[in-house]
C-alpha cells in the first residue's frame, strides 16, 4: 500500500510537530482549503491514540463580511463565549493543537479599511491562547498546507504540485527518513542556541539598508532552538518548517530604525516596504509602501503591542531562504531570514518566565529584517562585539552538547 | 449591478426562511462545499441587521475518522462542552439559525459498521436543539445548497448547473417575485392545514404495496402548514423547499407495516428498501435491502426513538415530487411525497405542547411512505372515513381563511 504525501505529511505533523499523546484531546484549526490534510491529521491523531479530535474550520470571508458590516469596534474584536470555552477546554485538559496555515487568499482583506481590518481580531481568544503558550499547557504545532490559492499567490498560477515539492523540501519530507532528518536538525539548532547562551549576549545590532537597530536582551533571556516542552514534559516542534534560534528581548530596550526585507501577510492584507522606528522599546513611527494602517491598527490593540516580543536569527543555510521565494505566509517567510515580532513574548525563552521586561500582548506579528546586506552583531555582557551573521553566513561556532 | 443566483438564494434564505431580525445572533451550520452560499448568507444577514454571524463548518470526514477509531460508545455520542455552550447561547439569546444541507458525499459512511454510524451523533447537542425547537426560541430554516458531490449522486455527473436549475425551481427562485410566490404558497398550505383541522382527524391510514399503516393522532394534534412562529412572534419558514402539511401523532397509536417508497440518507449512509412494523406505537421490526443497521443504531439511541414524532402529507403538485428525481437529501425527498419521522415530535403541532403521547427523542429521522400507489384516508373522530390522497391527488377541498 502506498502512502500519499498528504498522509506522510500528516504523520510528521502529528508525531514530530504536535507529538500527540494517547488520551489527548486534539484541536485542529484550519482553513477550508486545508481539508485534505485536516482529514489525514484526524486519522493520524486517532492512530496516535487521541481521545477526540475537534476541528475548527475558519473562513476569512465571514470576517470580511463582519468588517464590511456596521459592527462597532467592540463587536469587531469580540470573542464568542463558546470559542473561549473551547480554547479553555484545551488548556484545562492539556490538549494537543495543530494549526494549519497556507492562506488561499492572502490579500482577501486588502481592499478594506486597514484600521478595521487590524481591529477585527478576537482579543479574548488571543489572550487565552497566549496564556496557554506561556504556561506550557499544550503541545502544539503550526504547519503550512499547499493549496491552489497559495500557489497562485506565489507563482501566478495555481500550480499546487510545484508548491507541494517546495513545501516537502522545506519540511524535510523529501528525506528518506524525515523523522531522523528532523532529529538531526533539532540537534543542530539546539547547539547553535547553546553557543549563543554561552556568549552571554546583552544586545543584538542589525545594520543594513534602512536598518540600524539595537535590541537589548534581558540577563535572563535564553536562546532556544526548535524543540519546546510542555509542563508535562511533552516535547514538540511548534513550527514546521523552522530554521530559527530565537529569544525574548527586553521589551524596554529596542532602539533605532528597521526596514522589513520581505513583504508580510497580516490579517488578509500584504504589508510591503514596512519601516518602523523604535524609541525606548516602543514603535513610535510606522511607514509602509502598502498596508501601514493594518500595522497601526494592531498597535492600537493594546498598550504592549508596540514593543518587541521576539527576535530570531536565521542563516543562509535555511531551506526556506534558499528557495529564494516569498511565500506570503509568515510561517515560511520568517524561516527564510532573521525576524522580530511585535507583541507577545515567549515566556519559556526567559529564566523566571514573565518577569519585568517580558512583553505580554494580544498581538504577535513577525516581520523579516534579515538578508544578504544585513549584518548582525552581538554585544556581550562583557562588552565585546561578536559578529553573528555576515552576508547570511553564520559566524559563531556551534556548541555541541 | 447583476445579482448572482447565490446572492438571490441567500437573500431568500435570510429574509423569508430564517427571517433574521435586527440585532440577532445568527448561527450558520454548513458543509465545506456550501462555502459560496454561506458567505452570501453572512453578508445578507449583516444587511438584515444581524449583530454577529457565527459559522460552524462540519466535515463528515472527521466523524468518519472517529467512527474508524477505537473510541467507545460514550465518545461516539459525546458532545464537546463548547458546542453545547454554543448551542445554548443561540437559545438563550433567541438567535436565528440557518442550516444548510446538500450532502456532497451522501454515502461517505456507507462502508462503516452501521451500528457505530448510527451511534455517532452528539446526543446532548441534539437534545438541546430539540428543546429549542420545542420552546420556539429561535427562528430557523434549513435550505439545500447545490454542489458537485450532490449533483454527482443525483445525475452520475457533477453537473452543478443542472442541479441549480432544479433547486431554483423547487425553492421558487425561478419566479419573477420569489417572495410573493412564497407568500402565496404559504397561504395555500395554510388553507390545507386548516381544512384538516376542521375535519377533526382521529387517525390516518396509508395503504399500498407493502404498506398498511394506521397512525393515531391526539385530540390535541394540530395540522400546520409551512409557517412557524417563535415565542417572540417572529414568523419563519423552517424548510426551503417545503410542500407539506404536518402534525404530531399520538406516539402510542401507530400500528401496522410500512414500506419506504424512496431511499433515504441517514448519517452518511443510504438506506434502501426500508420496511418497518409498528405495534402499540413502537417499531418492533426493521428490515431493509441496505442500511438497516443504521436505523437500528438510531433506535438504540434512546427509548423513544422507536415511536413516531411526525406525519406529513404531500400531494402530486409538489415541485419536488414533479421533478421525478430522488435527491438523496431528506429536505428535498421528504417534500416529494408523504412521510413520517421516527423520534422527536414538534410540540407546536399540539395544543398544550409536550402533553402525554407527544414523543421526545434525540432522533428525528424522516422517511418517505407516499406515492402513486399509496392511498391515504382520514378516519374522523365521528367515525367517518374520508379520502385524502388517491394517486397523489389531493381529495379534500382547502379551506380559505
Amino acid at each position: 500500500m502506498t502512502t500519499s504525501r498528504e498522509e506522510r505529511y500528516a504523520e510528521l505533523i502529528v508525531r514530530v510537530g504536535a507529538n500527540v499523546q494517547p488520551g489527548q484531546l486534539v484541536d485542529v484549526l484550519a482553513g477550508l482549503e486545508h481539508a485534505p490534510i485536516v482529514r489525514e491529521v484526524a486519522r493520524s491523531a486517532y492512530r496516535a491514540g487521541a481521545r477526540y479530535v475537534d476541528v475548527r474550520y475558519v473562513d476569512p470571508h465571514i470576517r470580511r463580511a463582519l468588517i464590511q458590516s456596521t459592527a462597532g469596534d467592540d463587536v469587531l474584536s469580540w470573542t464568542p463565549p463558546w470559542l473561549l470555552t473551547r480554547e479553555r477546554s484545551f488548556g484545562d485538559e492539556h490538549g494537543a493543537i495543530v494549526a494549519l496555515t497556507g492562506d488561499a487568499e492572502p490579500e482577501l482583506l486588502g481592499d478594506l479599511p486597514g484600521e478595521r481590518v487590524g481591529k477585527a481580531r478576537m482579543l479574548e481568544l488571543a489572550k487565552e491562547a497566549s496564556r496557554q503558550v506561556t504556561e506550557g499547557l499544550c503541545n502544539w504545532t503550526v504547519a503550512g498546507v499547499p493549496n491552489e490559492g497559495w500557489a497562485m499567490q506565489m507563482f501566478g498560477e495555481p500550480d499546487v504540485d510545484r508548491l507541494w515539492k517546495v513545501v516537502e523540501h522545506c519540511v524535510r519530507l523529501d528525506e528518506p527518513d524525515p523523522v531522523a532528518a528532523w532529529r538531526s536538525h533539532i540537534a543542530q539548532l539546539g547547539a547553535r542556541a547553546q553557543a549563543l547562551n554561552d556568549l552571554e549576549v546583552d544586545a543584538l545590532r542589525f545594520q543594513g539598508p534602512g536598518t540600524d537597530l539595537t535590541i537589548g536582551l534581558l540577563p535572563q533571556s535564553r536562546w532556544l532552538g526548535v524543540e519546546s516542552e510542555t509542563v508535562d514534559g511533552i516535547g514538540f516542534v511548534a513550527n514546521m518548517p523552522t530554521e530559527e534560534v530565537y529569544t525574548t528581548p527586553d521589551a524596554r530596550r529596542t532602539e533605532g530604525v528597521v526596514t522589513a526585507t520581505m513583504p508580510l501577510c497580516v490579517n488578509g492584507t500584504i504589508v510591503r516596504g514596512l519601516r518602523v522606528r523604535f524609541s525606548e522599546g516602543r514603535i513610535v513611527e510606522v511607514e509602509a509602501d502598502e498596508g501601514a494602517e493594518v500595522i497601526r491598527g494592531q498597535l492600537d490593540s493594546d498598550e504592549h503591542a508596540a514593543a518587541l516580543g521576539e527576535v530570531a536569527l536565521v542563516d543562509g543555510t535555511s531551506r526556506i531562504g534558499r528557495t529564494g521565494m516569498t511565500f506570503f505566509d509568515t510561517l515560511f517567510d520568517e524561516n527564510a531570514t532573521c525576524h522580530v515580532a511585535i507583541g507577545d513574548a515567549y515566556a519559556d525563552a526567559v529564566e523566571g518566565g514573565l518577569i519585568d521586561g517580558v512583553n505580554v500582548s494580544s498581538v504577535h506579528t513577525d516581520f523579516m529584517i534579515g538578508g544578504p546586506e544585513v549584518s548582525v552583531d552581538a554585544v556581550t555582557r562583557a562588552g565585546a562585539v561578536v559578529p553573528l551573521l555576515r552576508a547570511e553566513a553564520w559566524q559563531l561556532p556551534d556548541r555541541r552538547t
